[in-house]
């Protein structure tokens, strides 16, 4: 279903990468609560049902931290994935709920190659939809990618950013 | 040390507020990483020491989990915050090392009051620094937090956007 990205330079602004599905148990969610969001709506039902969230939901980095594990299991970047420098936005537009298979795909949004160094700075859109195709999640993280091929690496300097409108 | 918010009516933008440390042992890292990042230079010291990092270090995503995990347990945000709305952007600056002592300390960088909700949505800093104060991490988590107290409260639409230069 997914495709692996050997190289950066095979990435073009737009491009949409399938990743699969996604899904929290109870127990994933409470054991990474409370290592790391040991607030009481990722914690306990009962607590969880008078909070905003109306039932006990993933915590956002969860649902963040396992989307992105999801792309490496995938192998998607895998193979020219150098390291991350950051993250461009993130927005958790819905609970992320145990038991519902949602569905992960890459969007290309951004990409600042740089030659010089064989590396390409990639904007990759994680977008996780749950099963009537909502957007729960949206997030971009910058991500360093090995880019050793393609016409941009006989150019000198930095080449100019390409961005999605 | 740090600081507990009761309502979002106390924060000001330029607030800067303790937390305290953050550390990482390398069975928490590869632990994290087997779960939700494993590329080699999260797992094996070998093949990290080989990688862009040069040593094993933890995910960027273990590093941000961390931070708020700190910052819940510390309990500053805790008895005011309602969840979280998104990350207006994120840099890992330098890599996390096991058995370094970092410090966080939390900016306040936006606030926008919703009086008619009695909520406020506030951009919050989370600066991780390492024991020589170069930061290792900042993330602006958008948070969502109970104001019911405070003169904006009487006011009846939204309030304008309060953000830091």
């Amino acid at each position: 279903m997914s495709r692996a990205i050997l190289d950066g330079s095979e990435l073009r602004v737009g491009d949409v990468i399938p990743v699969g599905s996604v899904s929290f148990t109870v127990e994933e969610i409470t054991d990474f609560a409370r290592r790391y969001d040991p607030q009481p709506f990722h914690l306990d039902e009962e607590a969880a049902r008078t909070s905003i969230f109306g039932g006990l939901c993933a915590s956002g980095f969860h649902t963040l931290a396992a989307c992105f594990g999801a792309q490496v299991r995938a192998g998607v970047l895998t193979p020219c994935n150098l390291g991350g420098r950051g993250i461009a936005g993130l927005a958790w537009r819905r609970p992320t709920w145990p038991g519902v298979e949602y569905t992960l795909s890459l969007e290309v949004r951004s990409l600042v190659p740089n030659p010089a160094r064989e590396r390409i700075e990639a904007g990759i859109g994680y977008v996780l939809c749950d099963p009537e195709g909502a957007v729960v999640m949206d997030a971009t993280p910058q991500h360093l990618l090995r880019a050793t091929r393609g016409e941009r690496s006989t150019s000198g300097g930095e080449a100019p950013v390409e961005t999605a409108a």
